[in-house]
C-alpha cells in the first residue's frame, strides 16, 4: 500500500451508519474484521490487542467510546480521561485502519429504549458491586459488533469477568463472532495497566502493588498443593492489608468459566480481586491453570 | 440446477450451529440470504413471505420454531398447531432453500439467561395483554438473525406492532438486517390468515368477519373525511357488537410508526384491533396511507 495511505491511517469515524457502509464494502470484498472495543485513554494493554488484531485480520477496528449505559450515577463517568488525539497518534504507530469514536447520542439517540440483559456469570463480583454495569457491557458490545460485523472481537484479561459474560451473550443471542482474551499486560512493577491507575497518587501507586503481589502468593500456594480456598483468601487479604488505604470489595476463587465459587481448588480456577485503593477502584485477576 | 437438487428442498436444519455453518459458506460465496421467521402452521400469508424471499434472495430459509419464551403461562403454547411435515411440502412447492426448525432446547439450552427488551412501541396494545410477549419476539428474533445473518426478514402486516416492536430493535441494536413488511393476506371472505383462525367454530368463524369488517368501515370514513378517532371507533364497535361472541380487547388509531394513539386522524395512520371470538384470540389492522 502507498505510504501516502498509511498515514492517513487510522480513519476517524464518528457515525455509526458510515462505519456499518465501510464494513459492508470490506465483507463484500472477503476481508476479515477485527474489533478491539475500548473506552479509549489506551495503554499498552489495549494496543496489544489492537496488534493481535492486526496480525489476525485484515483490517482492524478500534472502538474508542466512554460509553455511560455502564456507569452508574456517581461512578467515574464524568471523569474518566478522554484523550481521542492521543489514541488516533499509538494507532497510527501500529497501522490501525479505524477508530470508530461515536458520541454518546450518535450510540444512544432521543427515543432510544433496548436493554440487554445477561444472568448468571453478570450476577457474581462486580455485578453485585455495579448492578447495572454488565447490562451497560452487554448493550455496547451487541451494537459495536453489529455495527462493526465483525469476525473476531479482542479483549484483555483485566476485565476477566467482563469476557466471560460477553461470550456468555455470544453464545445465549447466537452472536456470529468470536472472542479473542488477551493476557493482562502489567507495569514493570507488577500493577495491571489500566485507564484508572492515573487517578492514583504517587502514595496509593506504590500500595497499588499489593494487588499483584496477592495473585502471586495464591498462585504460589496453589503450585505448592494448598487446595483450601478459604487459606489462599487470607494469605491474600494480609497482603493487601498492608497498604493502609486499601478496601478489599472481593477476593474471588472461581470456576474459569461460570466464576462459580470453589472452596477447594481442583482443576484450573481463576482468582479475581477488586480493592479500592483510597478511592480508587482497581480489579485485577489470575487464571492458574494446571497440566 | 439439477432437479434432483431441488427435489431435495427444503434442506431441514435442526441444529442451529448447522445452520450458522451452512450461511457462513453461502456468504463467503456472496450470496445474499433471505429469511422469513414463522412459528409453523403455514399458510398462504407465510408463503406470500417466502415467495418475496425467493424472488430477492438468493437463498431462502424459512425458519420453523413455535417458540415458549413469547407465550405467556395459560396462553395456547401447548395447543398451537404444529405441522412441520405439511410446511416442508408446501414449501417444496415454492423452491425454498432451508427450513430451520430447531429444538427448543437447541435454542434454550439448559443455563440459557438472556433477555433482550425494547421499550416504547411494545408498551401499547399487545404489550399491555401480553405483557411478557414481545420480550420473547425480540429474543427469538435477533437469535433467528444472527444465526442466520440473514440480509433481509419479511414479516408479515397481520401482526403489526410486531413489525415495528423488530423495527426498533433493528434499529436501536444497530442489527445488520432489512426489515420488510408484507401486506396482509386474507381469506375471499376478507378474515387475514392466521395459523389461530382454526380455533373457530363454524359459528365463530362466521363471526370472525365482523373484525375485517369493522376495518373497512374504518377506511371508508376516513376516506369520507371523518377525522374524530372516537367517532371510527364507536362505528367499528358497533359492527363488531353484533357478534354475540365477540370481546373487544382494544381498537385504537395509531401513528404508524410509534402507534401512538391519535386523537384526530392526519395523515397515515394505522387502525389495530384485537378481538376474542369466543375463545380465540384475533388480531387484524389497516394501514390507511394518504397521498
Amino acid at each position: 500500500m502507498a505510504s501516502n495511505e498509511e498515514e492517513l491511517k487510522p480513519y476517524l469515524i464518528t457515525d455509526p451508519q458510515e462505519m456499518s457502509a465501510r464494513i459492508d464494502e470490506l465483507r463484500r470484498q472477503g476481508k476479515k474484521i477485527g474489533l478491539v472495543p475500548t473506552m479509549g485513554a489506551l495503554h499498552l494493554g489495549h494496543l496489544s490487542l489492537a496488534i493481535a488484531a492486526k496480525n489476525e485480520c485484515d483490517v482492524t477496528v478500534v472502538s474508542d467510546f466512554v460509553n455511560p449505559t455502564q456507569f452508574a450515577p456517581g461512578e467515574d463517568y464524568d471523569k474518566y480521561p478522554r484523550t481521542l488525539n492521543a489514541d488516533i497518534s499509538l494507532l497510527s504507530k501500529i497501522g490501525t485502519d479505524f477508530v470508530f469514536a461515536p458520541s454518546p447520542d450518535a450510540m444512544y439517540p432521543r427515543g432510544f429504549d433496548a436493554t440487554v440483559h445477561v444472568g448468571g456469570v453478570s450476577k457474581l463480583l462486580e455485578g453485585r458491586f455495579r448492578p447495572t454495569h454488565f447490562d451497560g457491557v452487554c448493550l455496547v458490545v451487541l451494537k459495536l459488533f453489529n455495527i462493526t460485523r465483525a469476525d473476531i472481537a479482542y479483549f484483555g484479561q483485566k476485565d476477566y469477568q467482563q469476557v466471560q459474560v460477553v461470550k456468555k451473550m455470544v453464545e445465549d443471542l447466537n452472536v456470529p463472532i468470536q472472542i479473542d482474551m488477551r493476557p493482562i499486560i502489567r507495569e514493570r512493577d507488577g500493577l495491571a495497566m489500566s485507564s484508572r491507575n492515573q487517578y492514583l497518587s504517587d502514595e496509593e501507586r506504590k500500595e497499588s502493588l499489593v494487588l499483584n503481589r496477592a495473585l502471586e502468593k495464591a498462585e504460589e500456594l496453589v503450585r505448592g498443593g494448598e487446595r483450601e480456598s478459604s487459606v489462599i483468601c487470607d494469605a491474600m487479604r494480609q497482603i493487601i492489608e498492608t497498604a493502609k488505604d486499601a478496601t478489599i470489595d472481593y477476593i474471588h476463587i472461581g470456576d474459569p468459566k461460570s466464576l462459580v465459587e470453589m472452596e477447594r481448588v481442583s482443576g484450573d480456577v481463576v482468582v479475581l480481586l477488586a480493592v479500592r485503593i483510597g478511592t480508587t477502584r482497581l480489579i485485577d485477576n489470575r487464571l492458574i491453570e494446571r497440566k
